[in-house]
């Protein structure tokens, strides 16, 4: 019997379904999944040799939702891979479910039809970051709450908590992101917040974090509100960027030695551009909601759907959201 | 007669009063201020040769503002070099003041004591960051104001459009900062704030932008929340410093070739640090308020206070303020 059922949108993706089917092959190929099931939330056409796969099965929905289909039309549109999936978590028919596709509509669903757990108001979108001596942190909130109150920073610490659990930190350190460490720094949001964090003796709360520490190794959960915590993620992919492409033209301009240069520390760059590309790393937690619902790049190839379902899967056997409710339950 | 006359603080900045003794000499040794003087707000020992250096002069004023000191008791110290230098642009006795100091001390005195400009509700601190094909961009509010409304947007663009005038660029394009480019996205604020530019016939709106095309040429001029924008600032400053720090390791760690190649990029990867390096690009202003205030880093040596001085220099030559308030006067 097969141990977790884990659905993969067909439809999400900037090149699903093609990507989606390649990356449930290249999951169950690579022995990602073990004894648990794939389940291709999408039609099932004669697309995937389920003779061949036999860890791979089909749950029916259409494909309806755009990139540009808002969250409040998503929800009526009961069919599409995103509804029927976050239903499917919602009833355990899946015990998670990854998509690739809409990122607004999947929160809306994750919200709305899978469901909260209880005792959390703010489910949020949680992302491991890399950091210096390769120590991995936890941005929360990356972008699903544009507005919050003080007190969703406690959700978001408990969220935050569990998904550093998961990624081995134990006891791990909140802060949370300010334009200074003194405490009659920043907004009214933020002070509150603190306090409030302040008085959780559960929560290892250790301060006001400034951005420029974001890669610094003395806290290990940042929590921010989902604008500036949206506006901080891609700051760091632009900037990331540009540093690259700044460094590539000047190797381009410059001359034989420099090309020489570039040629030796060739696999240094390399190196070092992946560990800087987050969306390699860890993964994307919508948490919160009932079950385990990942946030797969719209850009995602076969490769990254793959490692996609492999996050999902290890969330599951590590019991990831029980890490929530536990720290909840007092 | 002496054309302009810019204040420094002589006790702002990590290195003060050295950096700036220094400073104000590196100035006037590469004619950074022509026909005019330089006034050091501070006590007026015999620290500088002032027959010598005949473009220097003293203004009275004691090193009471440290660090810590908190922006409402900043007002009180009205001996301050910080308090003096912002009375003296307000009542004319300087035309630019420059300070490497306390930020919320200078902010707080900039905007009580210098006083605003005409139509003015909210002075914010204006930056210019490079950006690709060498292309400057402006950020407002790069930390000033922790909270604001949307028609602050509108002071905010004012003070940007100036700036980026000043730095050469002909009808600036402005953004806002947002978490997704659809007119539906994001916090109320901004989309309050985009409607009310979007109605303003004298500022060329041209929509939302997201942080991941922070340094690409679709806008001049970048306006957002003084806590998203320090964030952001922050940010980019960490990730640089975490990317070179990342490469700078793994060449370390790296054999003989690797080293030999980091050897001959050595002038590539220097001329991109100093061009990541946003300090020593365009300057910090306080924009708003009675007069040109420059920010300089707290971390400023003896160039980089120059280098504010002649920042300064160049705003007052070009009439950076007139622009805001000849913009603002319809």
């Amino acid at each position: 019997m097969s141990k977790f059922r884990i659905g993969i949108d067909l439809y999400g993706g900037d090149n699903a379904p093609d990507s989606v089917i390649k990356g449930a092959i290249f999951a169950v190929e690579n022995k990602f999944v073990k004894d648990s099931t794939i389940v291709l939330v999408g039609d099932k056409k004669d697309i995937i040799d389920t003779e061949k796969y036999k860890q791979i099965e089909f749950m029916d929905a259409e494909n309806l939702i755009k990139n540009s289909t808002k969250p409040t039309e998503a929800l009526k549109l009961k069919n599409s891979s995103i509804y029927i999936g976050c239903e499917a978590l919602k009833n355990k028919k899946l015990d998670a479910f990854v998509s690739a596709g809409n990122t607004g509509a999947l929160l809306a669903a994750g919200t709305f039809v899978s469901g909260r757990l209880k005792g959390i108001k703010r489910p949020a979108l949680a992302l491991a970051l890399p950091g210096k001596q390769n120590k991995p942190r936890i941005l929360v909130d990356a972008g699903a709450n544009a507005e919050v109150k003080p007190e969703h920073f406690k959700d978001f610490a408990l969220e935050g908590i569990a998904y550093a659990k998961f990624m081995g930190i134990s006891n791990p350190r909140v802060g949370i992101l300010n334009i200074g460490t003194e405490e009659e720094k920043g907004s009214a949001l933020v002070k509150e917040a603190a306090n409030i964090l302040k008085s959780e003796k559960k929560i290892n709360y250790v301060g006001f974090i400034e951005a420029r520490e974001i890669f610094d190794v003395n806290f290990d959960v940042l929590l921010t509100d989902g604008f500036t915590g949206n506006n901080v993620l891609k700051t760091i992919e632009g900037t990331a960027y540009y540093i690259l492409g700044e460094l590539k033209d000047s190797i381009k301009k410059g001359g034989l030695f420099t090309k020489l240069g570039a040629l030796l520390l060739k696999s240094s760059l390399y190196s070092l551009k992946s560990k800087i590309d987050y969306r390699q790393y860890g993964g994307t937690f919508f948490l919160g909601v009932n079950g385990i619902l990942v946030k797969a790049h719209g850009s995602s190839d076969a490769e990254a759907i793959g490692n996609a379902i492999y996050v999902a899967y290890r969330a599951l056997d590590q019991k990831l959201i029980d890490n929530i409710e536990v720290n909840e339950g007092v």
